[in-house]
C-alpha cells in the first residue's frame, strides 16, 4: 500500500476538482469586469484609462462598445443556435445508441441475471453481465452528456471574451492578452475538473451496486470513454465542416474574387466565420480533449482493475490515473499565475515566447507532482496483468511512464511550434516558394507536412516503448494520462486562439482602428501557433490513448496476440490503414461542396444587394449562417456512420483478431494523416501572415497583401483550412473512438462476433 | 509429381523466353518501317500514301520529317547521356552494396568454409553460409544489370518511335496508334523475357554449384530480386525527379507566365521535359515492374524451396512461378495481335476502348493459361510450411491464388481508370470545382485521391484473404505473380502513354498541322490513363510482393509471430507508416527545389536571349537538360539512402521483429500514399485537359484554354507532376525494396542484430 490512506484520497480528488472549478469561476469574473456596452453604468474602467492614442484617433467609444456588443451578440445566437440544432441530431443519436450498447452487451449472456465467477480475481463471484450492460449504458450516456457540457461553456466563455479581449485591446496588447488567456483557462479548467469530477461521482456511485466486484465496476466505467469521445466525433466533424465551410466561403469570393479585407463587415459569409471557429476550435475541440482524458483514465482504470491493485482492492492505488490528474489541476493553477500575474506583456514580440512558457512550466512542475503522487499513492511494488502473463512493477517505473508521456507531449508541441510558426526557416521556405505561384506552395507545403511528422512519430514511439517495458499497457495508459495531465494549460492556450481570432475579427467589423487591429493580429499569429500545438497534442495523446485502449480491447477480448503473420489479422490492417483516407475523403469532399454553396450565395448577395460593397446595406448574415448549419449537420452523417459502424460490423463479421488488425493499422496511419494534414494547414496559413505582417526584409521582398505571392499565398491557407480544422484533427477522435468502442464491445465480439469466418 | 516432365519445362521456359524476345524484335522491326527523315530513299511510304489533307495544308513533308529527326535525335541523345551518368553513380552503389552484402551475409557464421546442417530439409548438409553470400552477391549483380538493362532498352525504342508515331499520325491516328502500341510491346516482351530468361540461366548456373542444397540456391536467387529493386529505386527517383524539374518548370514560366501552349519550342525546357518521360516515365518504370517481377519470382521460389517441393527436389514444381510467366509471355502475344492486327482503329474515341479491350483479353485468356499450368506442372496436394506448421495444399488451390492476383489487378485496373479518366464523373466534378478557382479544385483533388484507395484496398486484402488461406506465404506471392503475369501487355499499355506524349510534343516543335497535334493528343489523353492504370498495377503487385517477401524474411528470420502487442514490434509498425511520408517529403521537396531552378533558367533565357518570344532564335536546350541532370542525381542520394539503410540500421540495431514492424508498417500505409497520389495527379491532369478538350457542353463551359477555370486547373496539374510522377510511384519501390533487402539480410540480422536491445 502507498502512504496515502484510502479516506485522503476519498477527500483530495473531489476538493482538487472543486478548487479547480473555483478557479474558472473566479476567471470567468475577472474577465467579467471588462463590460461590453458602456450603457452599462457599472463600467469598472473609467474613460479616462484608455489609451490616449485612442482618443486622437477621435474614434468614439461609445459607438464602438456598443457596435462590439452587437457583433459579439450576432456571434454568440449563432453559436448557440447552431450548438443546439447540433444536440438535438446528437440526443437522437445517443438515444439509439444507448439502446444497441444495452441490447449488445445483454446478449453477452443472454440477458441472464445470474452472478458469474469472475474472469481475473478467480474465486470469486462477480455482478451479471446484464448489470454491466446498464452500467455501461449508463456510463455511456453521463460521458456524453459531460463532453457536450464540456464544448458548449467552452463556446460561452469564449463568444463571453471575444468582444472583451477586443475592447481590452484598446488598453494595450498586454491587457488583452491577459483577458483572452484568462477565458481560456475558465475553459481549460471547468473542463478539467468536470471530467474528474463526474468520473469520480460515477465510480463511487457504481460502487454502491459493484461493492467488491472492480472488475465489473471499472469495466462499465469505460462507457464513459465511448460517450465523451463519440460527442467529440460529431463535435469535431460537425463543427469543422461548419467554420470551413463559411471560412473557405467567406475568403473564397471576399478576398480573392472582391479585395475585400478579411472580417470586412460587408461579407456575409462574416459573422456564420466567427461563429464557426466558436463551434469548431472551442466547443469540437473541447469535446474532443475531454474524450481523450476521459479515454485515458477509463483505459488506466480498466488494466488497473485487473492487476494486483484490484485484487487487493487498494482503493488509492486504483486511483492513481485520477490523482495524477488532480495534481494536474493543482500545478496549472500555479501556472496560470505565471502568465496572468506574473509577467507582464508590454511588446507584440512577448506573446509567443509566453504562451511557450506555459507549456515549459507546467511541465516542469507536473512533474515533480508526478513524482508526488507515484510515490504517496502506489505501493512500492505491485503486479500488472500483461496478456497472460504477470509483470512486477515498482512504483518508480509508473513515474518513468507519466513522465516520458508528458514530455513527450512537450517535444511534440514543439516541433509543431518549428514547422507551423513562421518564425523558423519550415514556413519561410514555403512563403518564398509562393514566388513562383500557388503551385510550388502547394507542393512545399505538403512536403513541410509530411516532414513534420518524423520526430513527434520518433517521440510516440520511444514513449510506447518505454512505458510499454516498464509497465507494458497500464504504462501507455499512464503516459497518456501524462500527455494529457495539464490539460488544463493545453486547452487554456488552444482556446486562447479562436478568442484572439474573433476579437481580431470584432475589431475589424467594428471598425477600430489600424492601430488595435495591429494588436489583435499580433494575438491572433500566436494563436495560430498554439491552435497547431494543440491540435499536436490532441494527436500525440490520442496515439497512446488509442494504443491503450487497443491493449485494454484485447485483454477484454481475451485475444492471445495479434500476429501480422495471419491473414485475419493482415487485412484488418491494411483495411484500418485505409480508413483515414476514406474519412478524409468524406470530409474533405464535405467542406468542399459546403464552401461552393456558401460561395453562390455570398456571391448572390454581392451581386443582388445593392449598396453592398459600398457599405450602405447590410448583408443577410442569417443565411449564411444556415448554410453552414444546414450543410455541417446533413455532411457529419456520413464520416460519423463510418467510424460507429466499423467496429460494430468488423467485430461482428470478421471477428475480435481483424478487429485488432483494424485499430492497429487506423492508429499507425490515422496518426501520420493528422499531423501532416493539422502542420501543412497550419503552416500555410502563417506563411500568409507572414507574407501580409511583411516584418522582415524577406517577408517584404513577397508582399503586400495583393501581390501575386500572397494571392498564392492565400490559396494555399484555404486549401489547408479543411486540413487542418476539419479532416486533421477529426483523424484523432477516428483512431481513438473505434478503439474505446472496440473495448466496450469488447465481451459481445468475443462471444458472438466473426459470423464470416465461422459460415466460411 | 505433376504431368509435365523436368525435361520437358527445362524446354519449354527458355523456349518462351526466346519467343517473347523475338516477337519483341519482329515489333521493333516494324516499327522501324516509317523512315524519320526523307534523305533516306529507302522510305517504306511513298509521299503520294500520305492524306490527302496534309498536302491541302501545304505541310512540306519532307521539311517536316527532317525536323522530326532532328528533335528525336535531342531527346535520344538527352536520355542517354542521363541514363549513362546515372549508370556511373549506380555503378559505384552496386559495387559499394556488392561488398556490403557479401561481407555481412559472410559473417554470419564467422566466414567459415564448412557445410552446414540444413534448417528445413532435416538430415541433410547444405552448403556453407559463405557460398550463399557469394552467389547472393552475383545474383545481385545479375539482378541490377538486368534491371538497367530493362530501363535502358526501353528507354531506346521510345525515343526511336516517339517521332515515327508523329510521322504516322499524318497517315491517320489507327496507323500512329498502332506505332506507339508496337514499341511499347517491344519494350514489354524484351522486359518480360529477358527477365526469365535470366533468373532461368542464373538458378541452372547456380544449381551446378548447389546441386542438391535447393534451400541455399533459392536463398542466394533472392538477391536477383534485390539488385532488380535497388536500380528500381533510383531510377524510379532520379527519372522522376528530372522529369519532373523540367515539367513543372517549363509549365510555370511556359504556360503560367508566358502564356506560349505546352511543348512550344521556344520554351528552354521543352527538350529537358521529353527527355525526362524517357528517363523517369519509360525508363524507371520499366525497372520498376522488373524489380516487383524479379521479387515476386524469388519470393515464390524461396518459398517453395522449404516447401514439399524442395524436400522432394520435385524441379517441375519448383519452377510452376517461372512456367506461369512463360505462359504469360504467350498470352500476351497473343493479346497483342488483337490490337494491331485483328482490330483497326478508326476513330479517336475507339483508342482507350481498344487499351482497356487488351487487359481484358489478356486477363481472360491468361486465366485458361494459369488453370493449364497449375495442372500440368503440380502435383496434385502437396505440403507447405507455415510458420512452424505444415499446410496441405492442392494444385486448384494454387490455380484460385494466382487467378485472384490477376483479377485483383484488373479490378485495381478499372478503378484507378473511373478515378483518374476525363470520361466518368470524379474527374468532371474536379474539373467544375475550378469554377471557384486552385484552392478547391486542389480540395476536391485530394478528396478525390483519398476515396480512390478504398476499393483496390479491399480487392488486395480479399487476394491476402484468400491466396493465404489457400497456400499460406506461397498463395500471396503466386498471386502477386498472376498480377504480373500480364505484364509484357501491361508494360507495352503503361509505355505507349510517354511514347503518345512525345509524339506530341514532337508534332507541336516541328510545326505540324492542328489536325495531327489533335490526334496525337488523343492518343496522349488514353496514355495519361493507362499511366495512372500502369501506376495500379505497379502498386498493387507492389503490395502483393512486399507481403510475400515479408512472410519469407520472417521465415528466413525464423520469427514465429509478428505480434503487435510487443512493444518491439509496434514501435516498428508506427515508425513504418511514417517512412513513406519522409521520402515523399524528401522527394517532392526536391522536384519543388529543382524546379525553381529551373524556373529561373527558363526566365533567364526568355529575358536574356533576344528573339525568343518571336521564334527567331533558339533557346538554350542543353543548360535546361543539365540542370535537371544535376538536381535529380544529386536529390536521389537522399531518399535512395532512406530506403536502403532503413533495414540495415534497424535490423543491426533492434533486431527481426522490429524491423518486421517496420516492413508492415510501412506496407500497409505506404500502399495508401502511393496510390492516392498517382491518382490525384492523374485526376487533374485529365481535369485539365476536359478542360482545354472541351468535348462536350459542360466542359466547354469551363473553357477555353486560358480562363480563370482552365488556369485553376494548370496549377492543379503542377501539383499533381511531383505527387503522380515521382513521390507515388517511387513509394512501391520503398515498401518492396525494404522487404527484399531484409530478406537477403535476414541471416545476418538474426545472428548478430538487435544490437541496441541486447545492450539495454
Amino acid at each position: 500500500m502507498g502512504a496515502l490512506s484510502e479516506t485522503l484520497t476519498q477527500f483530495l480528488i473531489p476538493v482538487a476538482a472543486l478548487v479547480g472549478i473555483a478557479f474558472a469561476l473566479l476567471q470567468w469574473f475577472l474577465v467579467s469586469r471588462v463590460k461590453v456596452s458602456s450603457h452599462d453604468s457599472s463600467n469598472g474602467y473609467k474613460a479616462k484609462l484608455i489609451e490616449a492614442d485612442e482618443q486622437e484617433e477621435g474614434i468614439d467609444n461609445v459607438e464602438v462598445s456598443i457596435k462590439c456588443a452587437e457583433i459579439q451578440h450576432a456571434i454568440s445566437v449563432g453559436a448557440t443556435s447552431f450548438l443546439y440544432t447540433e444536440y438535438k441530431y446528437l440526443g437522437i443519436f445517443t438515444a439509439l445508441f444507448a439502446v444497441i450498447i444495452f441490447l449488445f452487451l445483454g446478449s453477452v449472456k443472454g440477458f441472464s441475471t445470474k452472478s458469474e465467477p469472475c474472469t481475473y480475481n478467480q474465486g470469486n463471484t462477480c455482478k451479471p453481465a446484464l448489470a454491466n450492460a446498464a452500467f455501461s449504458t449508463i456510463a455511456f450516456l453521463l460521458g456524453a452528456l459531460t463532453s457536450v457540457l464540456s464544448g458548449f461553456l467552452g463556446m460561452k466563455i469564449a463568444t463571453y471574451a471575444n468582444a472583451r479581449t477586443t475592447l481590452e485591446a484598446r488598453r494595450g496588447v498586454g491587457k488583452a492578452f491577459i483577458i483572452a488567456y484568462r477565458s481560456g483557462a475558465v475553459m481549460g479548467f471547468l473542463l478539467a475538473a468536470n471530467g474528474l469530477l463526474v468520473l469520480y461521482i460515477s465510480i463511487n456511485l457504481f460502487k454502491l451496486y459493484y461493492g467488491d466486484d472492480w472488475e465489473g465496476l471499472y469495466e462499465s466505467i469505460t462507457g464513459y470513454g465511448l460517450g465523451g469521445s463519440s460527442m467529440a466525433l460529431f463535435g469535431r466533424v460537425g463543427g469543422g465542416i461548419y467554420t470551413k465551410a463559411a471560412d473557405v466561403g467567406a475568403d473564397l469570393v471576399g478576398k480573392v474574387e472582391r479585395n475585400i479585407p478579411e472580417d470586412d463587415p460587408r461579407n456575409p459569409a462574416v459573422i456564420a466565420d466567427n461563429v464557426g471557429d466558436n463551434v469548431g476550435d472551442i466547443a469540437g475541440m473541447g469535446s474532443d480533449l475531454f474524450g481523450s482524458y476521459a479515454e485515458s483514465s477509463c483505459a488506466a482504470l480498466f488494466v488497473a482493475s485487473i492487476s494486483s491493485f484490484g485484487i487487493d482492492h487498494d482503493f488509492t492505488a486504483m486511483s492513481y490515473p485520477l490523482i495524477i490528474s488532480s495534481m494536474g489541476i493543482v500545478v496549472c493553477l500555479i501556472t496560470t499565475l505565471f502568465a496572468t500575474d506574473m509577467f507582464e506583456i508590454k511588446n507584440i514580440s512577448e506573446i509567443e515566447p509566453s504562451l511557450k512558457r506555459q507549456l515549459v512550466i507546467s511541465t516542469v512542475l507536473m512533474t515533480a507532482g508526478i513524482a508526488i503522487v507515484s510515490f504517496l499513492a502506489l505501493p512500492s511494488e505491485f503486479t500488472l496483468f500483461d496478456f497472460g502473463t504477470e509483470k512486477l512493477v515498482k512504483n518508480w517505473h509508473l513515474f518513468f511512464c507519466v513522465a516520458i508521456g508528458l514530455w513527450a507531449g512537450l517535444v511534440i508541441g514543439y516541433i509543431t511550434e518549428y514547422y507551423t510558426s513562421n518564425a523558423y526557416s519550415p514556413v519561410q521556405d514555403v512563403a518564398d516558394s509562393c514566388r513562383t505561384g500557388a503551385a510550388t506552395n502547394v507542393i512545399f507545403g505538403l512536403a513541410l507536412g509530411y516532414k513534420s511528422v518524423i520526430i513527434p512519430i520518433f517521440a510516440i514511439a520511444t514513449s510506447i516503448y518505454v512505458s510499454f517495458r516498464l509497465a507494458a499497457m497500464y504504462g501507455i495508459a499512464m503516459a497518456a494520462l501524462g500527455m494529457l495531465s495539464t490539460i488544463a494549460t493545453g486547452l487554456a492556450i488552444d482556446a486562447y486562439g479562436p478568442i484572439s481570432d474573433n476579437a481580431g475579427g470584432i475589431a475589424e467589423m467594428a471598425g477600430m482602428s489600424h492601430s488595435i487591429r495591429e494588436r489583435t493580429d499580433a494575438l491572433d499569429a500566436a494563436g495560430n501557433t498554439t491552435a497547431a500545438i494543440g491540435k499536436g497534442f490532441a494527436i500525440g495523446s490520442a496515439a497512446l490513448v488509442s494504443l491503450a485502449l487497443f491493449g485494454a480491447y484485447v485483454s477484454r477480448a481475451g485475444i492471445k496476440s495479434v500476429d501480422v503473420l495471419t491473414p485475419k489479422v493482415f487485412i484488418g490492417l491494411i483495411v484500418g490503414a485505409m480508413l483515414p483516407y476514406w474519412f478524409s475523403a468524406m470530409t474533405m469532399k464535405s467542406v468542399g461542396s459546403a464552401a461552393l454553396k456558401m460561395v453562390e450565395e455570398v456571391r448572390r448577395q454581392f451581386d443582388s444587394i445593392p449598396g453592398l460593397m459600398e457599405g450602405t446595406t447590410k448583408p443577410d448574415y442569417a443565411n449564411c449562417v444556415k448554410i453552414s448549419t444546414d450543410a455541417s449537420l446533413r455532411e457529419m452523417i456520413p464520416p460519423g456512420a463510418l467510424v460507429m459502424l466499423t467496429p460494430l460490423i468488423v467485430g461482428t463479421f470478421f471477428g475480435v483478431e481483424t478487429l485488432a488488425g483494424v485499430l492497429a493499422g487506423s492508429l499507425v496511419s490515422g496518426v501520420q494523416v493528422a499531423i501532416s494534414a493539422s502542420n501543412t494547414g497550419g503552416a500555410w496559413d502563417n506563411a500568409k501572415k507572414y507574407i501580409e505582417a511583411g516584418a522582415s526584409e524577406h517577408a517584404k521582398s513577397l508582399g503586400p497583401k495583393g501581390s501575386d505571392c500572397h494571392k498564392a499565398a492565400v490559396i494555399g491557407d484555404t486549401i489547408g483550412d479543411p486540413l487542418k480544422d476539419t479532416s486533421g484533427p477529426s483523424l484523432n477522435i477516428l483512431i481513438k473512438l473505434m478503439a474505446v468502442e472496440s473495448l466496450v464491445f469488447a465481451p459481445f465480439f468475443a462471444a458472438h462476433g466473426g459470423l464470416l469466418f465461422k459460415v466460411l
